[in-house]
């Protein structure tokens, strides 16, 4: 990518007066403009910075530093072109190489990151930095001849304070690392408290619970949420290599035809902000008879959060063919364990065209894909999947018997059972729950009367066999449960960054 | 990929009163396989289908036919393996290359997909097929002498209708396409009911939002599907290119800093589950005065859907160096317009040793990333975004009023106006919004003291000032009107699956 805007002549100037109102005077604002692209407006006149707030050692982002520069040179009312943006350089770009580094030796480079450790010899300093992109930090040595040693000595620098360290790659003495940083400068960027809650010493993960904001910032939990971002990441592949649409299921739902576990009810009868929340039941309207009046709510009627996008999916796969969601679900089940949570997102595919065993083949082929290869997940993974998670055995159980399965699952041969599927795996239990759908209209009503639910609410969905209707079949995957998979976690509270259970919300 | 799985040699036989205890007797239950990969166990002793449910013509998915296959070819109880998961052919794979099908000349083929159009003419008849993978149906021609023709002539193959069909493929002698499939075999999957409300007759958008569960079977919302799909995946790609770690917010927040807008109270002091929905407000609990007692909710005080991930995305960001969400929030603003949901998806960065110049670089590489190239945008898009969208000028407004703006936005040196910054574009107005955040902590705790905002509850975001703050900056943009955006679809409840506003919560 070059640089991506080009200055257009007149400069604009915009009236203080007009901030308010500038959403509304949007279409003549944008006809003043002539063709170009990106353009930069300084809502006020004002003085052209000197300087950057990040101060003078701080390059945008890597080595290049991307200023601003009014198109003329002088009139701070001008316009402006947008800097390039560029990846900014990280430890793992560094030292995450087939060669740890090695091939990096000799350059000169900046990185920025938080204080893990810091060693005071005699006659040299070590600071152990890291910036969340890898489990490996950057060793950075420096002796008092490094520009801002003053804040080494003085004490300001502890750890979790925030660092800005230029200096070149060298071989390191130390067995841990094949490279390390001699550092020619070093800037203080934002001390830490003495009160940082994570220290050296090992802490708790209950305890780090109620740091959440903060536990990011050890070993542990930055792997996690890498080895979370990696599984995500390589999902949606996995399903856009495959010719799957990402559908979004709604959130919150008012159609009655959900009923999988408890749910939470979306209202604003109650209080819709912090600043109301102490608010008298009587507040809430009713009709004659007592019963809350629902006409009055948001929705016009109940509405809850949703527990599964698989009715939503299905609508979309009898169009497009092969879909998934890849969104947040919800139970309201008082289940104070470390395998439940209130709020876990869930990967929901639905294949049309497709039976029990396409939907097998399919939940296989794609946990192979997340956490086999193909996927960048960090090598400090690697071995603990193969070895220990793969070394286990994933089993798929097949064709339950219909009575204590939902009543979307395809009716099989026997009559008794129905084509619906969980995969085990080892530790985490079932990791993947899915069926060959109901595609027969009568099929499905006859079992919607039987289980006594209300035909009527299932309109849309009774559509779908109603017209053009095709053998189809999905699974759902608890996502939280792959991380834990994948990453050998104990409680699932550990591998979300902020976890809702009951009476914890925080964050 | 080749096959997955191996089977093993042992027989297992689950005797049918398992079924309800398979979770709890999990552990033991592994421990009885022998090291190997996945496995198919069936539930019951069944007999062994002598046909897929999909019946004769249907191979499982594209050319191959994945049967399970008992491992030693009697017991019904074996173990099987896993069968092989292969893209299935569609439509954009034969039409979508370069030579538009003319380089799968003479392949014989099967395609799956739903019926838009039939013609029958004196000696042929023309059916197109539409299987949702791209704008273009497939043309499938035929005769008499093809197997399942008699289907035709009965009538029962009408708009709606899903099929097999098995052709050849050939040069068109319409001008519309350059191949056609000559037809072998045709095969009615499902029928369409007569009463099928997407005929050929163009249906008005007003319509075709109360069928929201057949809408992407039209042309238009397809269409809009798939760019919905391609931006989402743009999106990740981009983020993760560059180095950014996708973090999930949470949508459930009982941490009273939000703010921004009305917000939706979640709970189960009412009625938590449709059954329940008649419930008299006298049944909720209070305390004492008439108040509603919080205790005795789900999380132990009032609870909302989230308005933002940012400052949550901040956390992350301060010990990942740069992360970016993408998920739901919500408002419960009574606006019955074109250009608000109650629901929509937000794309949050959050960049860590950033200002606001590297926040504007950021958003202007997104944005050029995914809507110019590099995404695979259907082409049919491509021309309206370069032609209209950015044959427009997208601008960048920058340092707004103090007063007019968040709290958490960096003060700038004049101390009037703070480091914001929105991108405008033609027709959809903000796009973008975003700021460096203040990361001075005094700054900060005057600034909510200004707005006599409570200082306690904010005590996890103020310390990501208080130990190892840094420079750092983000943005949010509303993923619908991206896809607005992209699409030129004037309301925006026409861009998401299932749209959620007053008094509509459907489907």
């Amino acid at each position: 990518m070059g640089a991506v805007g080009v200055a257009t002549a007149a400069a604009i100037s915009i009236a203080p007066k007009l901030a308010k109102h500038l959403r509304l005077n949007l279409n003549s604002f944008l006809s003043a403009f002539p063709k170009s692209t990106t353009t930069v407006v300084p809502l006020f006149c004002r003085r052209r910075r000197l300087s950057s707030p990040l101060s003078p050692p701080f390059p945008s982002r890597s080595f290049c530093a991307a200023t601003l520069q009014s198109s003329d040179g002088a009139a701070a009312t001008a316009h402006s072109k947008v800097g390039e943006f560029r990846r900014k350089l990280k430890v793992v770009d560094v030292k995450g190489g087939p060669d740890q580094g090695l091939d990096k030796l000799g350059h000169c480079l900046v990185i920025t990151g938080w204080v893990r450790t810091l060693r005071l010899q005699s006659s040299v300093t070590f600071v152990e930095i890291n910036d969340g992109s890898c489990l490996s930090n950057m060793q950075c040595v420096m002796d008092s001849g490094a520009e801002g040693y003053d804040q080494v000595e003085s004490g300001a620098i502890t750890t979790g304070a925030s660092l800005w360290v230029q200096g070149v790659v060298v071989e390191s003495q130390g067995s841990k690392q094949k490279v390390e940083l001699k550092v020619n400068k070093i800037v203080l960027v934002g001390k830490s408290d003495p009160s940082f809650p994570i220290q050296k010493k090992r802490a708790s993960r209950e305890f780090l619970r109620t740091k959440a904001h903060l536990r990011p910032r050890t070993n542990t939990f930055g792997a996690v949420a890498r080895v979370r971002n990696a599984l995500a990441y390589a999902t949606h592949k996995f399903f856009q290599e495959n010719g799957f649409i990402w559908v979004t299921s709604p959130i919150i739902t008012a159609s009655d035809c959900e009923g999988a576990g408890e749910q939470f009810c979306v209202t604003t009868l109650i209080p819709n902000s912090h600043e109301t929340a102490d608010s008298p039941v009587d507040a809430i309207p009713k009709v004659k008879n007592g019963l809350i009046d629902w006409s009055q709510d948001f929705f016009g009627k109940p509405a809850f959060l949703t527990v599964s996008g698989q009715l939503n999916a299905e609508t979309y796969a009898t169009a497009l063919s092969d879909v998934y969601t890849f969104g947040p679900t919800f139970r309201a089940e008082n289940s104070n364990t470390s395998r439940h949570l209130a709020e876990f997102w869930m990967i929901e595919p639905e294949l049309a065209f497709a039976d029990l065993n396409d939907d097998m083949a399919c939940a296989t082929a794609y946990l192979q894909s997340v956490v086999t290869w193909g996927s960048d997940l960090q090598s400090e993974h690697e071995r603990y999947i193969t070895e220990e998670a793969f070394g286990g055995c994933p089993v798929i159980i097949r064709d339950y018997p219909k009575d204590i399965k939902a009543f979307y699952m395809r009716l099989n041969d026997d009559g008794r059972t129905v084509a619906a599927m969980d995969m085990l795996v080892p530790k985490i239990g079932e990791l993947i729950g899915g069926s060959q759908r109901e595609e027969r209209l009568d099929y499905l009503e006859a079992r919607l009367d039987d289980l006594k639910l209300n035909k009527e609410a299932y309109w849309w969905y009774l559509d779908l066999r109603r017209y053009g209707s095709v053998p189809h079949a999905g699974f759902g995957l608890g996502f939280e449960r792959l991380v834990q998979f994948a990453t050998g976690m104990d409680n699932i509270r550990d591998v979300i960054p902020f976890p809702r259970t009951p009476a914890s919300a925080e964050f």
